[in-house]
């Protein structure tokens, strides 16, 4: 499974700075680092030297000198990967990274495929899959809640107790079985209260982890939310205020190695995303006629919807409209945003001001146009999801496929509960057992395929 | 001059990454890591450890943990600026970057200006003034040949011959002037003749110096390339063409610390600047009018001048064109191109052919549109300026700030001589030799300012 080469690539952020770094991994990392290394002190050959020590030399290709760098190295099992590593740390210019790529690429290195320093290190056993797969969620986390999950999940997260379990399970599973080998005999090796009991702890931890996703994918991709409101109320104003709102963090966050984002904005480290919006924002027009249902199908995967109206004109249309919306709203913040306010009578802002709100309401009053009082819904929108309100401790899954395996292998431990209360024959209860073990298993890596691991890994950045 | 304070900056590209290093140098470096550093495995303060040691272990802030890092370790002076360095590898997120960067401000430290470390390193005497402005070039450089420029300089290049020839002059200095203490006593401390000696070598040296600054500045900046002809030939196809050619490369030349480059492209690691001839582009119509001192002026700077015809048509034309052009150059290589060979009629090329050319031209038949024959023009271009001629140990100055000090440094000797030849009085010759020996130490720093430095440090990137 694991493939012998020694592999190099550029690990440091691609682009030109004052010094980059270029990861060697493999049984062949200090023999290539020697063919191009030379200390101009000691004379000494990097593989004579003690492992987690630094080392300044000139790296040549033949004779011809191509920089000075400080290489560092690090002896298997105690590396990143669990392999011999030699990082080398050189002048960060395009010339010289690709120089010395193709000077290792010459003697003997391979160039590392996306995320496969990593991918060795789950192989060698230096870490879980989940743990792997939170080193690429670390890098890409662009902000504080993102990166506690990623953090937390990359130091085993719930994985050591997911693999706990699993392991007590697995026991049972080989009782029941080795009971079928005997079922003539109708004997009973494996505990069937012990069962019930394990089967339920499972269940617990499965179900608060599965509940725990919908936070989870909320931290890691962004807080939907559709903006809906008439023609002309300003929404387009709205939201473009809202995406200025720290520019240079959004352009950030493209090109990441993540799936393409549009129409994201960190506001003060918490992420809203107005992507899948558009669709409202277009067919406001139709919402009384044909496209009801598509508008409303994309509200319904909001966490929070800000409609927008006009109080510069008629204030009792805008009562129409919020008490229409909220015969569509299940669930998700209202927010209801009485946009031009510095051109409304003062009246409509008294007469709106005395409507009465739903607990789960706000009203803004703002000017979009000209920002004003746009801090006051920032505010009020990152309140809706409470991301400082998570325990220091407290386990959120954000991965899709954690979440399935999840559900999946809830699905089975619960057929094994009821099996077990409705005294299902041994053979039905070992598939049940076999099918939730498989799905842990999958979460953790002990099970899995190369398809499973090629998928996990393409998305990482080269040179992690 | 020096300040002590310790610093801090993000040394690697800025962006994602697999992983980014942040350089801490100063008195305090060990210090203020401490203050965020825990090692899970010895519990050791970094203040403790060995230097030119690699430790894994945790960055916190306060009781929440950041990173995961790698801390690297180096002991004043035995380090890149002299001071006490920690340089700590975490994983490549900005989230992560930024916010380390921030937990070593509140410790004490504070962000590097630009080129600070390399500044320091010049202000602790780890490399002289010349050396350290080789390490923004060797950061910048993109092709062979600018590499191999900057990595000579900043290994010594010439600032070591010019350090001796100045200290051996500054002896001269003094006994000259102490003649002028005794100037009543007609007394000649300084032999004369080993200072008409020493000030030839210096002469020598300096002129070799200069003339090789204009090799210097096409490697560094590249190739000035004028295409010239009449409206409708192709030259802007032709010029798509080229910068086609290997565009991946231009872009990435884009970016740079450098001041922005446009229209140079990098063809098998020879650059070429197509950059100010847009001029010549547009008003190519008016060479026979009004435009005609302007655009010669443009042509006089360029290295290469590329005559654009079309021999589809009247080939007597292109005759006359080239005769035409002729008279306006001076010195420059003369690339006819007959374009348009895929739809001219077999005998305009056959006419062409056998015109006779002066020994510094060249003629070439493409099709710019089909980009038929494009290699050949491309390796004639290449061949205009032959960098692989360099000698390994060859010495060229490509920074313009060098080449004023040298030219200035060239005239003061050229004075010094003339004044020993013509028996010029001790205070005029103490005069010129004092110039020289400023001029001389510009380059290597023995002489500075503040605002020297602080213009030639304010180029670099921030982290170096």
């Amino acid at each position: 499974m694991l493939d012998q080469s020694t592999i190099c690539a550029i690990s440091t952020p691609p682009g030109i700075g004052g010094i980059a770094v270029i990861r060697l991994s493999g049984k062949e990392a200090f023999a290539i680092a020697d063919m191009i290394y030379e200390s101009p002190l000691t004379g000494k050959k990097l593989s004579a030297q003690q492992p987690n020590t630094l080392h300044f030399g000139a790296i040549k290709s033949g004779d011809v000198l191509l920089d000075e760098v400080v290489v560092s190295l690090f002896k298997a099992p105690h590396s990143f990967t669990g392999e011999d590593i030699v990082e080398i740390s050189c002048h960060g210019s395009l010339y010289i990274q690709q120089q010395l790529l193709q000077l290792l690429i010459a003697n003997g290195a391979r160039l590392a495929r996306p995320g496969e320093y990593t991918q060795r290190a789950f192989l060698n056993g230096k870490m879980d899959l989940s743990q792997a797969e939170a080193v690429a969620d670390l890098i890409a986390s662009g902000n504080a809640a993102a990166h506690k999950l990623a953090l937390t999940q990359m130091r085993g997260g719930f994985s050591r107790e997911i693999h706990q379990l699993r392991s007590e399970l697995l026991r049972f599973a080989a009782l029941v079985e080795l009971e079928l080998d005997f079922s003539e005999e109708d004997v009973e090796f494996a505990d069937r209260s012990s069962l019930i009991d394990l089967s339920t702890r499972i269940a617990t931890l499965l179900k608060k982890l599965t509940e725990s996703f919908h936070l989870g994918n909320v931290i890691k991709n962004g807080i939907p939310v559709a903006i809906i409101g008439e023609t002309n109320v300003g929404k387009s104003t709205l939201l473009n205020a809202l995406l200025n709102e720290d520019k240079a963090i959004v352009s950030d966050i493209h090109g990441t190695t993540r799936d393409v984002i549009e129409d994201v904005v960190n506001i003060d480290g918490t992420l809203f995303r107005f992507a899948d919006t558009a669709g409202i924002r277009e067919t406001t027009d139709a919402i009384e006629t044909m496209g009801i249902e598509r508008t409303y199908h994309q509200l319904g995967k909001a966490e929070i919807v800000l409609l927008v109206t006009d109080i510069s004109k008629d204030v009792q249309h805008v009562f129409d409209r919020i008490v229409k919306i909220r015969k569509k709203i299940t669930g998700q913040q209202l927010i209801i945003i009485a946009n031009k306010v510095d051109i409304a009578p003062a009246e409509n802002r008294s007469k709106l001001s005395v409507f009465p709100l739903l607990p789960r309401e706000k009203l803004v009053f703002i000017a979009a146009r000209s920002r004003a009082n746009l801090d006051q819904l920032t505010q009020i929108m990152k309140r809706a999801v409470d991301f400082d309100a998570i325990g220091p401790e407290e386990i959120i899954v954000s991965n899709v496929r954690h979440y399935e395996a999840l559900t999946n292998a809830l699905k089975a431990i619960e057929a094994v509960i009821s099996g077990l209360n409705t005294g299902i024959t041994g053979d039905f209860l070992a598939m049940d057992i076999r099918e939730c073990l498989h799905y842990l298993g999958a979460i953790t890596g002990e099970i899995s395929t190369d398809e499973v691991l090629g998928h996990i890994f393409k998305h990482f950045c080269i040179g992690k």
